[in-house]
């Protein structure tokens, strides 16, 4: 049985949107429950919805239905897609949002729900949000089958990938793939690549505009207030942070910006 | 069966009050499932609570109970309602804020709840929300009579209006009504008034401080990036966008502002 | 039974942190309603965090597990608790945030549960909010026996206290305890402390930067758009507020500023 759909949007929670979307799928299916896994992706950034989701899914109940709706291209020729996986279904736009969550968790179907029959009466230019996901996703949580909400596809999709640092010596050509709300920089190093590294090693971050050291540790409450901290995130990916403030906003480092993280001693 | 609660309000969600105000329903009926359409209705701003209503409400399963608490004369005189439309119900301020869902959807019967026996113990002065208008919609939804949570009242409501832009010519005198986090300018002219407009046609808007020109088209996904879009949202109402940006931070426009509409060819 | 968790974290809406935490307690128990209380108490800052918890706690309903995940101290020594309390329970971090609430319902008992068998398999450094305290209260909700979730504890708590105002003749030694969304400030002189206060009483308050005045009303909606009003808030404290305005910001006051309250006439 199917009891939980997640939310993943660019919407942000100022305008009635997402409420909307949850009244057409209580609408068609009062007993599942709705999750917001976030709806402040940034605007159109189709890369960032892909990471959030491939470290989030699997933390749901299995047969979640997870439905991303970053979707610059909506109105345009971009196919909508149902992705059934080994454990979870993935309902979105095929802009690669979906990609790497399904990909990891093995992808066993695709659906093209772009026409389905199970979309609103009126499905406008700009919402598929309401018109399209919203409602698929409510009848798929109510038992119709796959066959009847889209068409099996069988051709390539979009894809996206969780790219990860590079060796070279003791150095990585890294990149900050995600900064949280706490200003945490999180690289795409992850932790089986530093099984070699002890707590306490020393470790340079080389960017843009400088650079930063900080010892590799537990977690950041094991270095002072102010201070940098470089250890295994939550996700499992090493993560520079700063004691009770802001590492990105302290090195100016940004999303996506190239990062050389030495070991040095 | 009643088995939803919206809640729109200006609360935003720093506070504990939404919370709270869940916490309240809960404890009355633990069946009934809470959705919010918002908190970030702009403070004191009773138009814009009165739009998102009138454009969301029928998203949402019928009986549906929605609660709007944007209320800046809470303490003072002003009335609290519950307002009985053909298909769903509407509790908060007789402020105007249900006024245009209620007579859109064709009000039935109105209710004064100012005194209700049915809200909490002690009701404050500056929070109804939580003290009156959500235990009265929990014990609504929970099958109290609308005998027993209010007076029958037949007087006059407080009125606001959904006003549409007037015609004149090939042009249109109209108003920019909303402003989504996307920067997107919903206009107030519906999409039957330009029924005669063809895709393509080239569209002038002018404002307070210059003027702008798009193309009209079935969504922003059909210009380039950074061009501007004139469509019919997904409320049925013309829209400026700007593909993968903010037209209401390129051109300046406000929430309000007057706007001249006019097809050029 | 027990059928809602509330959580109150620090962690904004923008991460995937709040979502995840949901998914690990759904995935444990599909039955329990999860209410947001907030996520945006200000980062590090326990003393807001215990505020907030102590207003809200008893608006839920009887048998609620409140989770408070304040947590500047994740993966250092700092205990991980669970106080059951005379009608609630409390699940976080022993850093004081849970103290005023359970201690003002009444404290029971108290388990360690730092080392609980009911975490999830790997248990992160970084975020026991989902590693250890979703489920645990997942765990707690589902009927899984106190004793099996931790161990009794029977040591001292680290202890934060809702400091009240001390009164000197006509005056009160006060503090700003919280300013909320709309800019009120909330003092610490409870309403108990000038029951002898008569509306329209006029009220001098001093700060660092000077002094404003402002009557003693029922609620802000009795001055005029732009004035200062004194009344009782919502929670039962004084505040300070300004009709369709942010007394916060018109004054400068800003969280924890101490503030002398006196009625001069």
């Amino acid at each position: 049985m199917i009891r939980v759909i997640t939310l993943l949007t660019e919407f942000g929670l100022k305008d009635p949107y997402v409420g909307v979307m949850k009244g057409v799928i209580k609408r068609i299916n009062p007993d599942v429950e709705i999750i917001d896994l976030s709806h402040e992706v940034p605007k159109y950034d189709i890369d960032t919805a892909a990471l959030i989701l491939w470290i989030s899914y699997k933390f749901f109940p299995r047969k979640t239905i997870h439905v991303c709706v970053v979707d610059p291209g909506v109105g345009t020729s971009r196919k909508a897609i149902l992705i059934v996986s080994r454990n979870y279904y993935f309902i979105g736009p095929d802009n690669g949002c979906l990609y790497p969550a399904a990909k990891s968790d093995g992808i066993e179907e695709v659906y093209d729900i772009s026409n389905s029959a199970y979309g609103l009466e009126r499905v406008s230019e700009t919402f598929h949000g309401r018109d399209l996901f919203a409602p698929v996703a409510a009848y798929l949580s109510a038992g119709v089958s796959l066959e009847q909400l889209g068409e099996r596809y069988q051709g390539e999709l979009v894809k996206s990938w969780i790219w990860f640092a590079e060796k070279d010596d003791n150095c990585f050509h890294a990149r900050a793939i995600y900064i949280d709300g706490f200003g945490n920089i999180m690289t795409n190093i992850p932790v089986e690549f530093i099984r070699d590294w002890d707590l306490g090693s020393r470790i340079k971050v080389t960017y843009s505009r400088g650079f930063i050291e900080c010892p590799f540790v537990k977690s950041f409450g094991y270095v002072g207030e102010g201070e940098y901290a470089c250890y295994i995130n939550s996700w499992g990916f090493l993560e520079i942070g700063l004691n009770r403030g802001s590492a990105a906003r302290k090195t100016g480092i940004v999303r996506k910006e190239a990062l050389r993280v030495c070991r040095i001693e």
